[in-house]
């Protein structure tokens, strides 16, 4: 019985997230990536695939200009400095004020106080979405530091969970942590996503290709924000569940996968989509 | 009747094309590339895989010593901040003083107020040649604001002839309109380049790419800048459309394109070359 | 008698690189990587193959922070400038502070005054490893500006062996030689490494991401640093040898050498080790 609601919920949902896919492969939406050099190549690779349209573009000269007329924004602080810092709140702060939803990727957030401190103020700047790894959810909430151990995560998404759902009911963010089952969260309802393959994680920069992508998927529907980070969370899983069929190590992967999500079709939507309350 | 004309030329472009590929390949020019993060890595092996030896050098502290070494150089605004841009026109302006060639990318040129003035400011230091899609050719020629959405382009190529046209003659370099069908003018001549396949523009940075494949070939043949853009805009396209045959989506459209520049032979070459004279 | 005593001895070296592999891919050493923009993806990519934690940090705030968590630190100048500079410095002295190893990759060392001074500089910081190609050591050992050719060798490693040892002596730091046969030296003993594909000289980045490996490998083993240099080099050479039997060229001989490295197993580090002594 229990099965039965479980399958019908994911028909429901796999229909849903078909739908959001469809329409950022129509809608083409511009996402503004303000992120680490070493995803820059993955993740406006990623986005071309989904159908939107990236743009690298952090010069703080250029942001009263051109973040208005992004769809979504990206804010990632992988490689981060002063100089960058500026621009990132800067985009933030005009995202917000120009109501378009953002995305905040805490990259090894506990790793420095530097780095904690660049967190804390842009969380300040109301992200829409949060999408880390354990350690860095864990570290974000805490406001800890030496939790994370450089960018790969120490912890297990379920580990964080309850850190997520106190960031997400203090932030209005929906919060996000990525795992063998991703957990999406707006402070009360959770849901996972058990989408995607451990060899993902030997790949760089994949968490950060995603967050862009849940960037493109809650810019075109920023009122169903928990949902929409959940379909682009799946989508991005499902493509390297099928990347895993003809890959032979992690560098064939990241290639597959690419190619699977920009082929992506219905029936493995529907097939494949693995959401699930998770409460 | 035409047909056989155009078919003789082409039978002679082929020929050209190939001689201007080995002259690449066996003189392996030194191309200095100021460009955007995105791009470095497909813009390094694109140039490694036609034969060139690039060389990312951007500290406006040795551009003295380097770029009068360099045969040619690739400028693109793609990531611009002020700090680059120094670099960018003092690199243009020694190009210019040691007379070398060097090639200018307009990416989004019409993004900001504060990219267009940079790239107005690059165009004063004569580029000899200027490749854009359609909207950063109009928006350059233009110098106007908005009509660029992000970096992928919203016209096609033959929207932007006379304003290429037009942007050449004031400039006096050459001008490449990238699109389904590449159009290269001086400003009295036009030639329209059409080898490639759709699928290249899913890939990040592949205009980018062009661009310094452009700088290598214009490096060899100066004195022929307007028929050396072409053969590199040509040569792309004929890896892109080898590639193809084996791809299954972008990413291993890139993967196949670069094996395929680098394998390119004097019979693809004869066979796949399509340049015609468009006016 | 003397091809028997080299295949005992490369039974002795393929037994003691393939347990230094596994300690790699057992205590998954956090690398901190200072590094150009171009070789940032295929340096993580090569580093997480391995078995090893990249982190790209390099803004010179967190460096009292990171630095001490990290196991070994790479750097390398390929896009250097001034704030970089700083960072480098800080990094390479913090490192020294706290006895971890790094490794100096002098990219075009002799490209621009600028560039010498800086690796100079650096050299000071005592790095555990230099790792460079013979134009870059012969240009580091003679502080001569004018002999390197933008980033690619104009020399063959043997060319720079003398160079190598002098400055190996004068550092008393470890110094590899990459080439058709790679040179290691700690200024006494010389060793060739043999492994390794011609193509891979087409890929942008390679030598950058061994020298990123060989830091992951003299993390581990600090006091054996001329082995666990070589066996850095032997071991991705090794990569590179598989993964030309499935390349076609440059670009999917870099998809498979990645894969190779993941999937390295025993008997093909035993089967295709080529170390020798050199002298």
């Amino acid at each position: 019985m229990e099965d039965l609601k479980e399958w019908k919920n994911n028909e429901i949902w796999g229909l849903e997230a078909w739908k959001s896919l469809c329409r950022v492969r129509e809608l083409c939406p511009l996402i503004q990536c303000i992120t680490n050099y070493v995803s820059m190549d993955i993740m406006a690779n990623t986005l071309l695939a989904a159908g939107a349209s990236p743009a690298m573009v952090h010069a703080v000269e250029e942001i009263a200009d051109f973040t208005p007329h992004a769809k979504g924004l990206c804010i990632n602080i992988g490689t981060l400095t002063p100089d960058w810092t500026v621009s990132m709140k800067a985009a933030a702060a005009k995202a917000a004020e120009s109501q378009k939803p953002w995305v905040l990727d805490p990259v090894a957030a506990g790793a420095s106080t530097y780095r904690m401190e660049r967190c804390l103020e842009l969380v300040d700047l109301k992200p829409t979405v949060i999408r880390g790894n354990a350690s860095e959810i864990l570290a974000l909430a805490g406001a800890s530091i030496g939790s994370t151990k450089g960018v790969d995560s120490s912890h297990v998404s379920t580990d964080a969970l309850e850190a997520a759902k106190e960031l997400a009911c203090r932030t209005q963010a929906v919060v996000a942590v990525s795992g063998a089952v991703d957990l999406v969260t707006d402070g009360e309802r959770v849901l996972g996503v058990s989408n995607g393959v451990p060899l993902m994680q030997k790949i760089t920069a994949t968490g950060c290709a995603v967050t862009a992508l849940i960037a493109a998927f809650v810019a075109l529907q920023p009122n169903l924000a928990l949902e929409a980070t959940c379909f682009a969370l799946a989508v991005f899983g499902m493509a390297g569940e099928i990347g895993m069929e003809k890959a032979n190590g992690p560098a064939s992967l990241r290639m597959h996968l690419i190619d699977a999500l920009y082929g992506l079709d219905k029936e493995s939507v529907l097939s494949k989509i693995n959401i699930s309350k998770y409460d």
